[in-house]
Parts: C-alpha cells; sequence; structure tokens
C-alpha cells in the first residue's frame, strides 16, 4: 500500500492513539500530528511515541495531511469537521470513529460539501472501560470488527484505501448503511450501556448502598462492567443516537412488564422457557472472546 | 475441628460438588454419599472421586450423616426436607446452597420441627454459569462470601460448626438475617440476572437475532454472561424470591423512565451527571475480581 506520509489523529485517547500505534507499527505512515484539548494529555502522547508533533489546533494538524482519523466523543465532531473544512488538501481522506453513524454523515455532508466523497465514516468495535491515550496499544484492533458506513457517493478509491488502512490495524472490515448501524448498536451495544448505568445509579442511591455493593459477585461485577465506560462519550453517544435508543428502551420495557406479569403470575412453565431460550440463543450467538467494544 | 464421619450431599452439581471436593481435599470428612436425580451425573460424581458413594434416595443417603447438604433449585428443597426429616439421626446438621432464604427457611420450620435449630441456612456468593458436577472444583469458595441466615433459634454450637466448615472450603463468612439477606440479593443478583436474560430473550425474537448478534461486542458479552445460566435455578430464584424481586424491578422501571425522559429531552448535562456518577461509584465499589456469583 502506498506510504501515508502525514496522519492528524483529532482525539488522541484509546481509539485515536491505538489508531496511530498500529500504523507506525506497520510502518505505513510517515509522521503523524495529534490533535488534542488536554495538554497534560498531549504530552503523554508524544513521550510515549504514539504521536511525531503535538498541537491544539486541528487546522494546522490537517494541512498536508494524507489521512485525518476524528476519534473525539461524537458531539465535537461537527464542529471539527466545520473548523477544517478549507484547511483539507484535496486529495486527503477524512475518517472518523464514532459509535453512532447519521449523525456524523449528516454533519460532514453539510460542511465538507464537494469534499464529501472522500470521508469514509467508520465505528471500530474495539473500546473498553480504560480510556486515554495511556491505554492506546497497537494491538488494539486485532482480530476486532470494523463497520464502514459509506453513502452511495463515498468515493469508490477513497472506501478502498480505508478499508486497506484498518485491515493493516488487524482489524475486520465489514459494511453497513449508517441507518442500520445505528438501529442494531442501539440494540446491541448502546441499550445495553443504558441499562447497566440505571442498575449502578438506582443501587448508588440508596442509603444502603455499600452494603449492597459489598455483596456483589462476579456477575454484577460483569454486567455493569460498562458503567465504568465514559461519561462523556456515552452522553453523547445517547443523545446523538436517540431516536433508536428511544424505541429501544420501549422495547425492553415492554419486554420487562412481560417478566413482571409472569413472575407476578408464578407462571414457572414459561419463566423456565423464556431463561432457557435466552441461553440457548446467547450460547449459540454470542462467541466467547473474539472483540472487544 | 473434630472429623465429619458421612456426609450427605443432596445435589450433586456444581455447588454441591465443590462443596464434597474441598472437604475432602482438606481430610475433613471421612466418607461422602451423593444423591441426584440423573444417573450420569450420579456416575459422573463418583467416576470423577467427588463422592464415595451414589444413590437416587435422600433417605438412604442422610442416615447416619453428621452433615447434610441441600444444594439443589430452591423449589425441591422443602420437598427433601420433608422426605429426609424423620430419617435424619438426632446429632446431625443440615444445610443448604439457596439463593433465596426467607422460603428456605420457612420450609425448614414447617418440616424440621424440632430439629429446626439443628439447620443452618446459607448461601454460597459463588455460582458461574457453568453448572453441573463436571464443573465441580475443590477451590470454587475460595476468597468468596458465603452468607449465613441464622434464626433466633438455631443453635449456636451448629452455626459455629457450620462457620468452621465453610471456612474450612476457603469461603469468607458473613451472617444476614434472612428478609435482609433477600432483598439485597434482589438488587445485586436476581434483578440483574432477570435483565440479561430479558434482554437477550429480546434480541432473540427479533428477524434479524443472527446479525444483531454477530455485532456484538465485548460489553454485550459480559452485560449477558449471567443469561448463560441454568434456567431452572433462576427460575425457582425468582419465583422463591418474588416479593423482593418485583420491588427492585418496579425501582427498576422507574429508573428506566426518568432515564427515558431526560433522553428524550436532550437533557446533556443531568445525562453525564447521571453516568458520571454511576461510573465513580462502580469504581469505587466494585472490586477488580475477588469473588464470583
Amino acid at each position: 500500500m502506498e506510504k501515508i506520509n502525514k496522519l492528524a489523529v483529532i482525539g488522541i485517547g484509546l481509539i485515536g492513539g491505538s489508531f496511530a500505534l498500529a500504523l507506525k507499527q506497520s510502518g505505513a505512515v510517515e509522521r503523524i500530528s495529534g490533535v488534542g484539548r488536554d495538554p497534560d494529555h498531549l504530552a503523554l502522547a508524544l513521550a510515549r511515541g504514539v504521536v511525531d508533533e503535538i498541537t491544539r489546533s486541528p487546522i494546522e494538524a490537517v494541512r498536508n495531511a494524507d489521512l485525518v482519523l476524528i476519534a473525539t466523543p461524537v458531539s465535537q465532531t461537527a464542529g471539527i469537521l466545520s473548523e477544517i473544512a478549507t484547511a483539507l488538501k484535496p486529495e486527503s481522506i477524512i475518517i472518523d470513529a464514532g459509535s453512532t453513524k447519521l449523525d456524523i454523515v449528516k454533519a460532514a455532508r453539510a460542511t465538507l460539501l464537494s469534499m464529501f466523497p472522500r470521508f469514509v465514516p467508520g465505528h471500530p468495535i474495539a473500546g473498553a472501560e480504560a480510556s486515554g491515550v495511556g491505554a492506546a496499544r497497537a494491538e488494539l484492533f486485532c482480530g476486532r470488527q470494523v463497520v464502514l458506513t459509506p453513502e452511495p457517493d463515498t468515493g469508490a478509491a477513497a472506501l478502498q484505501r480505508v478499508r486497506e488502512i484498518w485491515q493493516i490495524c488487524g482489524a475486520e472490515v465489514s459494511l453497513l448503511d449508517a441507518e442500520s448501524h445505528d438501529a442494531i448498536f442501539a440494540a446491541v451495544s448502546h441499550l445495553p450501556h443504558l441499562l447497566a448505568f440505571a442498575l449502578v445509579d438506582l443501587l448508588a442511591k440508596r442509603s444502603n448502598a455499600a452494603q449492597l455493593f459489598s455483596f456483589c459477585g462476579s456477575g454484577f461485577r460483569d454486567f455493569t462492567r460498562i458503567a465504568g465506560s465514559s461519561p462523556e462519550m456515552w452522553r453523547d453517544i445517547v443523545l446523538s443516537n436517540r431516536h433508536s435508543l428511544l424505541r429501544e428502551l420501549a422495547s425492553y420495557r415492554g419486554e420487562l412488564a412481560e417478566l413482571e406479569r409472569l413472575i407476578a403470575a408464578g407462571d414457572a412453565t414459561a419463566i423456565a422457557e423464556l431463561f432457557a431460550d435466552a441461553r440457548d440463543t446467547r450460547n449459540r450467538l454470542v462467541h466467547p472472546a473474539t472483540t472487544l467494544d
């Protein structure tokens, strides 16, 4: 693959930092410019060798960049696209790593204008509760899925190049349209995060919270692991994808109401059937340890 | 500690089998009789050396036993207590490992009568999705909590002996009254299990279930791990503890309704605060890997 002379990473956290490290380690990139808001984080990125230069100015970073990754919480993406739009060189490719896609595509179309075909929206399914550049590592995307959501007018060459770049990072690339992406991830990611935050919040407010948490076992620990995720990132995701998420939340409340009815009625047979179906589906379709979100 | 001449384990699964192995390994027991419904499981328990003799008759097993452990799904405990009550020798101690306690205590009082002070109800917080005697291991209880819920008329000597026996298994023993136990575990264990079963069931019924599950990451995997638990065991638990569980479910639905309201209103500040509080509480109070339920 043709070498990337300059990569700009806007948002040097877990995802942006790991992307930089992966491409650097593979020799696919010559020079990496990192952009962040926090001087300490930027200094750490430089000290760890994640990037070659740091700046607080997205415009400065994207100047002459062949590839620009935006890896900030999704609410900042529109503002950044608008800021950098006129500073991009015409051949550069722009990508993002946001967990929602419809709003990002809309913002990119409105700000990049004639450059829009060079924007390839994407979502690496590879987060963790750990966040920040301190947790970044070159192997983060190995064996993980990256979903790209090109539009009808996304450039074929740009799409192919971005696919190759993610593959260099070790990822398995798949394609979805943005609407399907947001609906699917509302169900399998955004809703479970919301449910986990809700359970911890419910119990944390109790007067006997310390006692309650002292009796939690590994089931509770695993169930609530995702409630250790970044509040800022998840605030943005739930608001950005609120349309799909509210629909999923309503479905889920319907499911709980039905379970409540079965329990109140003491319907042992129906409860055991529901639990057995869920267990069987999970055992069949959720594979042990292939991906991390 | 005085040696146990004969231990009867009724229900040779993960918990019963691990208890047998732990006591056998420590040399605390002379002979173990295992009771189960399934001849294949019984044969495996014997072949693995988990027990020294097998029978399908609880009465036969408890005859001359110093210690009897009932480790079946909780709906079977009352029937077993009733069956064995008259076959127990007067000095024997009876314990259980059920995840609910109020109903078990009530059943024990009604069936054991004058023997009731020798019944010490308990709940080892040490399960897993893995079940059955094949998954049993002597170390299962090491560093895990066992909650005992003695009644005012539980014999002090019996309680002390049972405490020592669980400590020999490596467990940390704590005491609660049965009502507090059931309320606490409704919140930190039974509700999360129900929520996980509900999410998997909701998605499993969809026409695009295979696609949905193909995009699930480690967040979804951990969140739904407990939906891989035994349907029969969990049917019994939710029905046995339905009073507390329905109260928790109602609270949780209230919490979800509030979150739904915040999302629909686009209240970014309140959402971020709630997520941050939950994350902080979880990081402070849920310890990395000390216990398994």
